[in-house]
């Protein structure tokens, strides 16, 4: 965007409200949250002589934390401190103090807390463990900003210490196989926010991933050769201690184990051979618990697990048994009649208790999904649930711990914000106290379906971010507004870590074009230019819509403009909030005078009528010379340009189409309401039609700007309708008008 | 840029001249050119039912590069095909025939040719060993493209090997360590446009980086911690097997030596203790050449890396030996009298034959830097000159083989078409055929006093595939303006391996600003939009001057804008054509009718503006309220923006005002030229002290489009000198009246 004469006003008026705003509430980057904190006036100054005294507890974590964020300071101002520690603490610009090293191996008891002093002169860290002070220093990082003086951190008193002791990712390398270098850039990622736990997914039915040395078939036949060695795991495993964080391995059982059954087809309750499943679903085949055989391998297996994997607790999985093979298996059958275990239920249930003793022998805790809370097993079992908070409540109530990951499928590309909303115990609990210590906290789910290595840090981030500060800071924090100016800081300071959320959509969109474009300068570098300001109003489609609408396997490349495309976007956000503004004014808004609302159609409807002009389904027959301008070459060079990509023109050229005729309906609308002209009803329903058709999604993207312009064409329409509904009234009035199918915002 | 009616019609020339000039000459992407290529009519679908099947010589190499390749092509196109391969070779897309696996261990003798015959129907690749295979399907890779029907490949018979047997790339760990992950991606680009060799720079005075089980002091004591295993050179050796490319170690001796000598000080030639040495530079640490233990030790040291590393050929360094630790050691020169050494070239020399003895004993050839070159040593050594080709071919001419660094050195920013033009054997060579045959190829050079592993990726690629093509394509191949066509689109198409190249610097761009201005969203995205376009013309500054401008050490952050600018900047060398075509109008040039001088001038004038509204290194004087038009706060907000990005102001504000003033002083004489109007000798001199002063680096950056400009100011004020000289004469004549301080182009 250039900065002509309008965007600059603009852009000052922003500024000066945003430095108001700021001055005010000395509104902060912290994300999370802190549980408290208090700013005081003054600065404590960042310059070449910056220094880091230890008192106290001093260990190699505590030390290589210290390097790390003193690295990363680095990086972003451009100053070289001295490398080191000094001894004088009393002339140390941030003097660390812990108390302890705190657990020797991380723990769902272990204690964050820390508080952090800064004063002009000095910056105390102070905190009972190791852990608590690798939080702290990332508090500090985050609170570093420029200055009239150069780079500093404002004077301020934090206590602070999280809201849930468990808060998760969750990364499914099952189903897409994901290397070392994903996981620890990730690992990194999980720090900066103070998420506390990896659960890995480790066994599919797509995939087997973990190396075991007693039983090798399993990973040998089971992975495609993508697994991870006991070393390597141990590798991640101090790679994310060293960070405080704990990883949680999950082996999913009885079901979801189609890979175990090609190396072990015994182990099935239907004859063999299994092949390693590639495609997506929900499958048959099972575990078959009359077999003594399995508890036999199981014992084995989860042994070794649990001496590679030092956390407390092990993930068994339980979810999504379908039971078909049991029912045809006489020998189960009887089985269940024998043992009276009255049905499928009973018998994963009896299949749970077993496990359950596994487990305990090897001196682990069981953790699982929703499915496996059954009156027959002990109470000291964990419940992740995936199917919302009132199942957790209820299980709560059973006297049950429980951890929350329903709201925070993040593979579903939903908005940050309904992640963000989605609180583990929401303000209106029944539960008691003593049961609210149940609910342990919750995880992101990463399910890998749709993510490759490639794609997987911009589904996770920055939209993790929201549910890492949902579960770290108090419940009374979740202003929306507030939650996503502070995520776009997050979102650009976590690239310092190594995420490629930002670096990868680009690249692909530079492969996507670039490829087949890259001899000629000018259309590579115009074609990007078009594309991107269109894509940044384009969404994943959100749910399981994907798998409706795009036939895919593990096999599929993740390369496709649904892959480039990000959930939640901003621009089209923003948008939305400036046709509020625009149709619900008040007193503020409208002291804002700049024109967002035009100013936005009429740029994206430049763009897209540009690239439809280069992208286009067919080629238009050619037009007569005589009705050219100064060439005659226009049709056959836009034909070149068309030719040159053919993925993107599939994908593009609908979208584009769409584009265009939508923001020149909403332009058409905004001219209406501005002159006050009723453009009369078969012009609302004409564009009502055509926006209903724009809304159905195109190669498994929505264009997210449609809400905001039907409600745009509906005001123009009904005037005085309008007129007599708040902003909430009207938008649901459109809604139930022009329910845009199965649209989600 | 927004795609207006001027800049289409712009686009919809340039295409129709490119198409024009595709259908002429067949013009392809291929990198290196092949030695002989014949293109056909027609062309071979790639659909999803793309097929590859493997005849004759099969091996885990060449399947696990089929693999690579194919998941490549899939990414690009987006299709799925079959995993595997097909038995019918017949009906096979793609049918491999190699004659066999090659060397077992890659090597300076090994065959590389392959020829590629692709009819409408099949493509056949047929090679006498694997690793000519893997050079073809590189090959095949790069020919792809889309069509109105889709991707395909044009029908075309391929006959190809190198010129020259070694194309290699060197990487410095010493000075600054690269992690493992850095070398595995730069082994994918070296793959990709066909270089064979990994020269690793492994020992320096700033660190000495790989374990020895002999002597673990070496890398315990000189590395801080970051040095490979042996393991894990294992594993970076074996990587680029499958690649077919060889990994050369380098152990500098007797200089550059420091690190060794922090766990052994009783190798030097002056008593420790040693420190590992932070700064750059020639630093008198040196090995005791009269010391029998130091032979001792080298004897157990090469013998264990001999070992580990596989290749015929170990390097010794040799250079810069500085010699003074030597003068002032009484017992040396003592030793060098007893010997009749002569003098320090003559102890060198000394050390070297022995060392030679050493590599011997452990089956291993010698190679080192231009110095070792003594009458005193075995001819069977190899010289890699940084001297030139002339010193090469001196070599050559004593029996000496030899290979090309000189001219190759990526580190010291040079545009690509130097590097290209630079020939190990120059077409005026006086060698012999035979004496030719002692050039073996050459190397770029990644020295790393300023190369993190985030900028290491930008400062190799792409110029270094120019290189590669250099190296392997016929002397005749040579068309610079072809070169950078192909580089471009082999600059996009390496991003697939790996490298980040392209999406490094972006993100650097958004750590500078982003997250200063991170939580104003719209001044974040303005002021990236407003730098981006003025940094693509800056370039850091060339040779060895940074060093001479920005004090660092091995410590100093590389975060700045020096590193976030790269060499060879496209849009100035487009601009200087532009400027050199208007000039110098040549009938076909003339035919162009659009006016790139003028556009570019206008947009970054426009876009320095805005930066220089934003950023300046004062905040101006404030202005009466009623010379203000509706707000009263540009000042303070100015100020605002400023003061959040201290290192963005003070580096890029200063360069920002030379770009307004310089694109100022270009329009007003394009604008002289164009109406006929003579400015004068007064103008003439008062633009041109301002350009030169422009010419000068500011953060060690510079502005790229001052000649082009000064080219265009001379022009207005001396019309008739202008109008008698050539294109050459003129750019001659202005240099002399002008001289850019130090200013490389």
């Amino acid at each position: 965007m250039k900065p002509g004469k309008t965007t600059l006003v603009i852009l000052i008026m922003c500024c000066s409200l945003f430095g108001f705003a700021q001055e005010q509430s000395k509104s902060h980057n912290l994300m999370p949250v802190p549980a408290s904190l208090r700013f005081n006036s003054g600065r404590l100054a960042i310059t070449p002589s910056f220094t880091i005294a230890v008192k106290g507890q001093s260990d190699a974590r505590l030390l290589s934390a210290i390097d790390r964020m003193a690295r990363r300071l680095e990086a972003r101002t451009g100053l070289t401190f001295a490398r080191g520690l000094v001894s004088d603490a009393a002339a140390a610009t941030l003097v660390i103090q812990c108390q302890s090293a705190g657990k020797a191996i991380p723990s769902v008891d272990e204690d964050e807390s820390y508080s952090l002093e800064v004063s002009n002169l000095q910056a105390a860290l102070n905190a009972p463990t190791v852990v608590g002070a690798l939080r702290g220093l990332e508090t500090f990082l985050q609170l570093v900003g420029g200055g009239a003086d150069g780079y500093s951190i404002p004077t301020v008193s934090i206590e602070d210490k999280p809201r849930f002791p468990w808060r998760g990712l969750l990364i499914d390398i099952g189903r897409h196989w994901q290397p070392m270098e994903v996981v620890k850039r990730n690992l990194d990622g999980m720090a900066a926010v103070k998420l506390n736990v990896l659960h890995l997914h480790i066994t599919e039915d797509q995939g087997f991933r973990i190396e075991s040395k007693k039983y090798p078939k399993l990973h040998q036949l089971g992975s495609d050769g993508n697994y991870y060695t006991q070393a390597e795991m141990r590798e991640i495993i101090e790679y994310a201690r060293m960070r405080g964080i704990r990883v949680v391995p999950e082996f999913d059982m009885p079901g979801h184990t189609t890979s175990w059954f090609v190396g072990h087809p015994e182990l099935a309750s239907k004859p063999g051979p299994y092949q390693i499943e590639r495609k997506w679903g929900i499958f048959d085949p099972v575990m078959d618990p009359s077999n003594e055989q399995l508890y036999e391998l199981l014992d084995g297996f989860l042994g070794e697990m649990a001496a590679l994997f030092p956390d407390a607790y092990m993930h068994i999985g339980g979810d999504e048994v379908k039971g078909d093979h049991w029912k045809e298996n006489l020998k189960i059958q009887a089985f269940v009649q024998v043992k009276g275990l009255k049905d499928n239920h009973g018998l994963q249930a009896y299949f749970n208790q077993r496990l359950s003793k596994i487990l305990t022998k090897h001196g682990k805790k069981m953790i699982g999904w929703d499915e496996v809370l059954h009156p027959d097993l002990p109470n000291n079992i964990v419940v992740q649930s995936w199917r919302g908070p009132q199942s957790l409540a209820e299980a709560a109530k059973k006297g049950y711990a429980g951890i929350l990951s329903s709201g925070y499928y993040i593979d579903l590309m939903q908005p940050g914000w309904q992640h963000y909303l989605n609180d583990p115990i929401p303000e209106n609990t029944t539960l008691t106290p003593e049961e609210q210590k149940l609910i342990l906290g919750g995880e992101a789910t990463m399910w890998s379906e749709w993510v490759s290595p490639e794609t997987i840090d911009s589904r996770i981030w920055p939209r993790t971010a929201a549910i890492a500060e949902r579960l770290w800071s108090p419940r009374e924090v979740k202003d929306v507004g507030d939650m996503y100016r502070r995520l776009a800081v997050v979102s650009l300071r976590i690239e310092d870590v190594g995420l490629l959320h930002k670096k990868n959509p680009e690249a692909m969109l530079r492969r996507w074009i670039g490829a087949d474009l890259g001899n000629n300068n000018i259309a590579r570098d115009m074609t990007i230019a078009e594309i991107k300001p269109l894509l940044a109003i384009l969404e994943p489609v959100k749910g399981y819509r994907r798998g409706a609408l795009q036939k895919a396997t593990q096999f599929t490349p993740l390369t496709r403009l649904a892959d480039i495309a990000q959930p939640d976007s901003e621009r089209a956000r923003n948008f939305a909030s400036a046709v509020d503004r625009y149709l619900h004014p008040t007193s503020f808004s409208n002291g804002f005078g700049s024109d967002p609302v035009g100013s936005d159609l009429k740029g994206w409807k430049e763009y897209a009528a540009g690239a439809n002009r280069m992208l286009f389904p067919k080629p238009p027959p050619p037009s007569k010379p005589d009705a050219r301008s100064d060439n005659d070459q226009t049709v056959d060079i836009d034909l070149q340009l068309y030719i040159r990509s053919p993925l993107l023109n599939e994908e593009a050229a609908p979208l584009a189409k769409d584009m265009e005729d939508v923001c020149d309906i909403g332009l058409e609308a905004y001219g209406f309401l501005r002159t006050n002209k009723n453009p009369g009803e078969e012009w609302r329903d004409a564009k009502l039609a055509r926006l209903i058709d724009a809304a159905k999604p195109k190669a498994a993207v929505e264009l997210m700007i449609i809400q905001p312009v039907l409600e745009l064409v509906i005001a123009a329409a009904e005037p005085e309708k309008h007129r007599s509904l708040s902003s909430e009234e009207w938008k649901k009035y459109v809604r139930s008008l022009a329910p845009p199918k199965r649209q989600s915002n």
